[in-house]
């Protein structure tokens, strides 16, 4: 991302009504006609600035870079199609629509294992043929369709928070991997309005540091009691009866219960199961394109970045990396998927797509 | 150890024959007449440089702050003990030896885990006694002592790293974590002279990256292939069927056949058993003194070193941190422990100490 310039301020999202901490979520980008502001996680909470995204291809670039994570991928793709659709207003509505179809394939592209990229562009391609046929431009489309979609995140944390807020027990010690976002924050918000106190054990999650710098920050910021640990250290906390939960985020459940999350998940869960501790997966939905884990492609991220810890070298220069980004968990492992229509055994997530009666 | 002089070089220990790798174990602690030189394993082999301790208490200070570790505490504490003699030369023979009781137990309350300082406290105030009665000095005795350490570490190196060559197959993938020290790289080069092989992934082993600093450097410069990870991966490799044999060093071993090492090794343990990935403890010998894991203390350090990363701040700042340096794996989770006398399963250990017949 060298020469995309970066300011420690962007423009502001309209507030989105009722969801205290969506502002947290929507703060992860802006969009202002042309430039796509990407909140910066990389650095995050040691410097907070927004990288400026002018093109698709920056767009794709601050993803792939991750400049952004978690929730944060999903709507960043969604804008940078509408930055895509501005720089085609003037083609025929065939090759606008073509070219939009390429935008999406480049943005899914940035991240393979994730399926929010995926179905936001889809999701905004979607708007963009139906709008387009009342003459609204492509553009305007994608961006009342970002509206709907900020609203729906909304609607769909609440119900989720507020399902999982119901499983935190009085003096529960929840260990948690890597950064659920606003799903992991907005659960423990409720937990606290329900007047439950526990405290919150972060792996710090190398080599990005997720867990140590964002969700440490936020959860410490909601007043709960907060502490980091190595990622070698779950097991041992377990066997001397520290923890009592293991909750940690989904970037994807496969509909027969897979849970694929940020590389180290695998390992935690299995030392829970060794050590009897219940482990809950948070993910809006099951991915009803993904039956099993072969469905699913594991991103392999520059083996450089295990050989580093923020910028600095770490490892000795006669080896090499190996960075696998995320891991599966099986089914057998997993207690329950908290979801936003319910908390659902791994063996019956396709009820989450049953009607309701 | 602000204060404290260091320099890149140091007098060298005479070459002991035989024994073709002992020159890095000597290497990491040198001698000579009132200064002890430690090698400083905090940032190596990004920066070489000994740290110069000319008392006691500087000694001490040097192991509480890991500037030398796994095999080079125990030397260390050994010259000194040799350095407290020196100082206590003009005293009655009653006052040293008391006074060398005392320099025992600063040295073995510097990190409590391991045993190696105890037992070489222990070895040395035994020479002292014996040779004082025949007129050498306590300092001189303590060198000869430790001169005798050195010849019988390198033939218990011999036979341990004979014994562990022979269980690595073609093809292997060996995954370390920590730092073994000259246990697990002469086993490695002697399984080289048979003409097998292997390669090697090392953890980084947060938050002091032993693995990705030390062992991966020395495990490179045997030219043998590799691959560092971050704590976080152990599971995955072993999910993916990337690793056949997991070995680590043992900063101890219970008789009844706990095995007690760097953080991180009971998680790693937990999931090679999961995944049926056989597992070794590599120790000269079980501890008599420990027979059961309720003997062992697990040294509790600065929580301020799992939220930094080589000097820098890698948690939010509202976060606390918690650093327990060993976990404790329990005998049902390793296949067997590679000592200098054999290759014992947990249950059998015992059998370390029985009389050959």
């Amino acid at each position: 991302l060298s020469g995309i310039e970066s300011t420690p301020s962007a423009p502001t999202n309209p507030p989105i009504e009722g969801i205290p901490s969506l502002g947290r979520v929507t703060d992860a980008v802006k969009y202002e006609g042309g430039v796509v502001w990407v909140l910066d996680r990389r650095a995050y909470p040691f410097e907070k600035h927004y990288v400026r995204c002018a093109s698709l291809e920056e767009v794709a670039q601050s993803i792939e870079a991750m400049v952004t994570q978690s929730l944060g991928p999903g709507p960043t793709a969604g804008y940078g199609m509408a930055l895509a659709a501005r720089g085609l207003a003037n083609e025929s509505s065939e090759r606008q629509q073509r070219g939009l179809e390429l935008a999406a394939k480049r943005l899914v592209a940035t991240r393979p294992t994730n399926d929010n990229i995926r179905l936001m562009t889809k999701r905004v391609l979607g708007a963009v043929s139906g709008a387009m046929a009342v003459g609204l431009t492509a553009e305007d489309a994608i961006l009342q369709e970002m509206d709907r979609y900020w609203r729906d995140l909304g609607a769909q944390l609440e119900r989720l928070s507020d399902l999982g807020a119901h499983l935190i027990r009085e003096g529960d010690v929840i260990l948690t991997h890597c950064w659920a976002d606003a799903l992991l924050i907005e659960l423990f918000r409720r937990a606290l309005e329900r007047d439950v106190t526990f405290s919150v054990i972060c792996t710090e999650t190398r080599p990005y540091l997720q867990g140590a710098r964002l969700t440490a920050d936020a959860v410490a910021e909601l007043g709960v009691d907060t502490t980091v640990v190595t990622d070698g250290m779950p097991a041992h906390l377990m066997a001397s009866g520290r923890v009592t939960t293991f909750m940690a985020g989904a970037d994807r459940i496969t509909l027969d219960g897979h849970w694929v999350n940020k590389i180290g998940t695998l390992g935690i869960a299995i030392a829970a199961h060794h050590y009897s501790v219940p482990t809950f997966g948070l993910g809006f939905h099951p991915d009803p394109d993904a039956p099993t884990a072969s469905d699913v492609t594991i991103e392999i991220r520059d083996p450089s970045e295990v050989l580093h810890c923020r910028s600095q070298r770490t490892a000795s220069m006669s080896a090499h990396g190996y960075y696998p980004a995320f891991d599966i968990t099986p089914p057998e492992l997993v207690t329950a998927f908290i979801t936003d229509r319910g908390v659902f055994a791994p063996s019956s997530l396709v009820d989450y797509f049953r009607e309701p009666e």
